[in-house]
């Protein structure tokens, strides 16, 4: 039980850690290809793009990994009150850096459940299936386990890995407090915010399912040390933002190579639920400015447009550029070159 | 360079963490004598009581540890907006719950410098200075280092660790978000929130003295970690809060062990300064109610009465529950046991 590479049959206990709007098929099928486990993120997607996305996956590896869900539920009408109030708000934002912005009604949303994409990921033989914000409902987890899929859950508190373990996943992630990208917390009143080191033990003290660690791996030295604090693998994100098949625009990139240790924060900015990124304008700004959040759904929608804008033009101002707290030790290169970088020399069996 | 045993003549590259209204002569003489190295707070005391716990420091043992200051300058003159609101706040809330309260003018306050201790620590021939909230003075660092003062900073990112090398330390700390107690920061705009498991690896990189980690270390598993991760010593701290040399009440102790990973988090409510413990009423109700805070001095002292009351009088509620995102792992027992138990098995010149 202290190595999850025959549970998912791997070479090495690393898994690319899912990171929606960075990871591409591309990066997924270099991890997997190089004896890691690449993770495909679809949390969000429609079923059809869900699908292409895989089968582009599965056209560049034959272990194509794990897909990864947000394991949360889609509220059944929209706050109006809290979508004015963010358009208002991204509107003046916009206007007054000349950015383009445009008002959407209510009617206008479609959001899509992890519910509507078990069938895909069924229909495409999804092995291992990973997720966030949650833990699925009982009926979709005895459907794919009744499939022999093999479910990974997210953890950022002790109380969150023992009920993931409890509903009967077969691994947690022990996401730190250093991990880049959106906290995975879905239990706690106030928003946990454990450091790996401490709650990396507290978890596997807690549950007898393998521990996946995140947040803060970037060499040898921090995967040896999360295995001494009871890691049966770990999983590095940040690591992968500046690789070459990642889609981060490259002022993303950079900004991610020349992170200081407290150059992130979290914020709840851009979606609405909290997530680490570096430290820019907009998140700067809007929190200055009150305005507070909208439902995750409707506030990530509501962002997307100048998030995209930023992208395509390189404003990195106006990016969500999630990373970890150890951000600076990525490197830009292929993702093969810098998951064979990252496990060169490390005797796995003997951790 | 890769152990400060030899630096500090002590067997175990283990630190017990100073901790004021925690530690007394007792715990620092139970470490020292056990092979470690106790660390008697005096920050913000005046030289004569200073002197007192020095001297009875000294007369339960032959090797008295570190002397641990707080490195901060003091106000000239006092804020009386800041003392005045505070003052109503605290009055409002002890009579809503019976609790005593006494008003005090700007002129009763008297605070110490750790520049009016110096003398003292020089009288006593103190071996071993650490201190946290900065850098001391050059003329105060020369002085110390000129009697061969062994001389240990305290830093919370990677800058303020090269800022305490550059001043000629000996050693630096590198305080994880995950410890209990102060914050040790003094540099940053933002308060730095950097888990170890990304702080310790990142200080290791930058400065060329040893690193000591502190912030979760609890048992066997934690300190091979932090010596994987580039640590050279560990200074575990709310481990000893519940021993029976702690100064500590029993229902701080209580609360200490029975304490979950997200059960603390950092407050401004007790000092005006960032400090991490245990939520409780004071903690929560002082928060909400955007009262705000003074200058530490003051705010420190004015909350002083109150938490002594809880002390006295076991009403934890009020009292500042300092503690790490660990503190379950400690148990109530001597100091020389529960140090024991933690080095016990553990090869440091291996690690």
């Amino acid at each position: 039980m202290k190595n999850i590479s025959s549970l998912l049959r791997i070479q090495y206990p690393v898994i690319q850690g899912p990171m929606l709007g960075v990871t591409s098929p591309e990066m997924v099928a270099a991890v997997s290809n190089s004896g890691g486990l690449g993770s495909l993120p679809i949390g969000g997607l429609s079923p059809d793009v869900a699908g292409q996305l895989i089968r582009k996956t599965k056209s560049l590896t034959s272990s194509p990994g794990a897909v990864n869900l947000f394991a949360h539920a889609i509220p059944e009408r929209i706050d109006e009150a809290g979508l004015q109030r963010m358009q208002d708000y991204l509107e003046s934002y916009a206007r007054q850096r000349s950015l383009p912005f445009s008002r959407r009604t209510a009617g206008e949303f479609r959001f899509y459940s992890y519910r509507e994409q078990i069938d895909t990921l069924l229909e495409e033989d999804v092995r291992i299936v990973s997720f966030t914000f949650g833990v699925p409902a009982p009926d979709v987890i005895s459907r794919l386990k009744d499939r022999g899929v093999i479910l990974i859950g997210t953890a950022t508190s002790v109380a969150e890995a023992v009920a993931l373990a409890d509903a009967g996943v077969d691994a947690v992630v022990a996401q730190g407090y250093e991990a880049g990208g959106h906290r995975g917390s879905f239990l706690e009143p106030d928003l946990p915010q454990v450091g790996l080191f401490a709650l990396l033990p507290q978890i596997a003290d807690a549950v007898a399912v393998p521990v996946i660690a995140a947040g803060g791996i970037v060499d040898g030295r921090t995967i040896r040390a999360a295995f001494q604090l009871g890691a049966s693998g770990v999983q590095p994100g940040t690591l992968f933002v500046p690789s070459t098949e990642s889609l981060a625009s490259e002022g993303y990139k950079d900004a991610v190579i020349a992170a200081r240790d407290t150059d992130t924060q979290l914020t709840q900015a851009f979606t609405g639920r909290w997530a680490r990124g570096i430290r820019n304008d907009f998140m700067r700004t809007t929190e200055a400015s009150g305005v507070g959040t909208a439902e995750y759904n409707v506030h990530n929608s509501l962002t997307a447009g100048l998030r995209a804008h930023g992208r395509t033009n390189d404003v990195p101002d106006v990016v969500s550029l999630w990373a970890g707290q150890h951000a600076g030790k990525a490197r830009k290169g292929g993702a093969a070159e810098i998951f064979r970088n990252l496990v060169a020399g490390i005797d796995f069996d003997a951790l």
